[in-house]
């Protein structure tokens, strides 16, 4: 089935995978939200987490359980919501005064800005946690299954190669590019696309090449709007990278390299895709994201700088 | 059987269950330590668990196991190991510069201190999430007590009623002393005492009221210590819930009447321990912590303040 456009995707379109995450980060959000709970934290929580962004994390995990045919779809929601927590979980931690002290996020206020630095530390050690909570809640109907998501998801966070691991190089004198980007970004991409076929019972292996390559691929676009945007357009502050010294495909390869080495990892992604009954809406599902991470406007104003370098992806 | 003395539990006496969980947490930390792990972040964590203090959460952990009957040791050291990561990880977060801003812990510098403040916030994160990889690695054999363990230890650390939430009430404007200090000290031995019945496969609720009560006596004793001693006998800064403004027992009921408190409550936990082959030697174990809580010594020195108003716990 070649299925484009709207809303007829077998694994579902964007609206529908993001109308299930909202109402499942609601459902987790108020059965936490006791009476016994500190306001204050539950406030916190809930402004890290709300409105949200591209979500794209969470959706990817859904997608992939769909296309590997999700039979338990409260542990298919419980994998990628907790994704989402713990991704929410380190912008929190990310954004605090001792590593980029931004005052911004997702075009709101940061939460240590709103709810002062303690607050913002214990936000981020609770949307972990919550995380767990959240794959203890709804893992008894199939516990072979959460046993092993525990382990995909931990290690896409945890030490020694998550997202956590990939902050820290930044504070290591040597740093391998490709190893940090893999670490920072890429680990929580993985769990994502793992933890979606392992909600589904499936073998995860197939399913790590998509992740570790749209991980990537996420960063070095990041890397590029760090360097093109303002802060308006970003939602975040501009030119944090250079600022904060850290390592960036923008800074190491210039934008144009950036971009053909962005549009190189977008194909290798789409290519990844498995055979399976929707791969050719798994595919466009990876297509949209490209464009949205770098929209061909942005393309377009690298490209004038060195025509012809830059191929954008196929389905 | 009632075995009192050194070596002849048959829960194990302390020597033998520290032996184990030092052995536990060392395969831990080289299964994790691999050369793709950023080296100062595996630095820092060994540095914020070794050499540990008391240990006595994860004790506490496998001697209800054993008193349960243990038939799975290795999700038995698992569910003992999370839990002391997890206190370990909230111990670095606590004594960062927007809590504590302690410079000592255990007699050693601090994390933030010798690591840096980044480092030191990505080294709770990552412990965190390592005591989630532990119960990962260890779950397969018996998978249901493990998504049961991952719900317990999870609701002992998180919102709404564990440990972050229990820190979180200093950030509020009214807090109630006794869920205070239930949620700051008193979730993670629930986890404790109900997390070894669990990994036992047994019922936990006849143990929930040992680790309940046992927290909030550790936690009473805490502020006894906090006021009585100097820094160097307590291996970290003195005075610290005055200097910070905190809820106190010592503060509140004075100390003639904080001792008080610690000893009732002691004797509640003693006769709390649920029947089973080994209670004798649960009770034991309680007692020794007791002493070791508050020594004999300050006891002393408080009840001549006001002679006659403390009585000591017996088994």
């Amino acid at each position: 089935m070649n299925c484009r456009g709207g809303g007829c995707h077998p694994i579902g379109g964007p609206m529908s995978l993001l109308k299930r995450i909202e109402a499942a980060l609601e459902q987790h959000f108020s059965l936490s939200s006791t009476s016994t709970a500190p306001p204050r934290l539950m406030e916190a929580m809930r402004h890290a987490v709300f409105p949200g962004g591209a979500r794209i994390r969470p959706q990817l995990c859904m997608a992939v359980a769909k296309a590997c045919g999700e039979d338990d779809h409260e542990l298919t929601d419980a994998a990628a919501i907790a994704i989402e927590l713990l991704h929410c979980a380190s912008l929190v931690h990310d954004d605090m005064p001792c590593f980029d002290d931004a005052d911004v996020r997702r075009g709101r206020v940061t939460v240590h800005k709103q709810f002062g630095e303690p607050l913002a530390l214990l936000t981020g050690d609770a949307l972990i946690v919550m995380a767990y909570q959240v794959l203890a809640r709804s893992g008894r109907q199939h516990p072979m299954r959460t046993v092993q998501l525990l382990g995909m998801i931990s290690d896409g966070v945890g030490a020694p190669d998550g997202i956590v691991a990939g902050q820290a190089w930044e504070c290591e004198t040597r740093v391998d590019l490709s190893r940090y980007q893999r670490a920072k970004t890429g680990a929580l991409f993985v769990a994502a696309t793992c933890g979606g076929a392992l909600a589904a019972g499936v073998d995860p292996a197939p399913w790590r090449e998509l992740g570790d390559t749209l991980g990537e691929a996420y960063q070095v676009a990041d890397d590029i709007r760090d360097v093109m945007m303002q802060a308006d357009q970003l939602g975040k502050p501009a030119g944090q990278d250079a600022h904060h010294g850290r390592p960036s495909a923008a800074a190491d390869l210039g934008l144009v390299g950036a971009l053909d080495y962005f549009n190189r990892l977008m194909q290798t992604a789409v290519d990844s895709v498995p055979a399976c009954e929707s791969r050719a809406a798994m595919r466009q599902l990876v297509l949209r994201e490209s464009e949205r991470l770098v929209p061909p406007a942005a393309c377009e104003m690298i490209s004038r700088q060195q025509v012809g370098t830059s191929t954008r992806v196929s389905a």
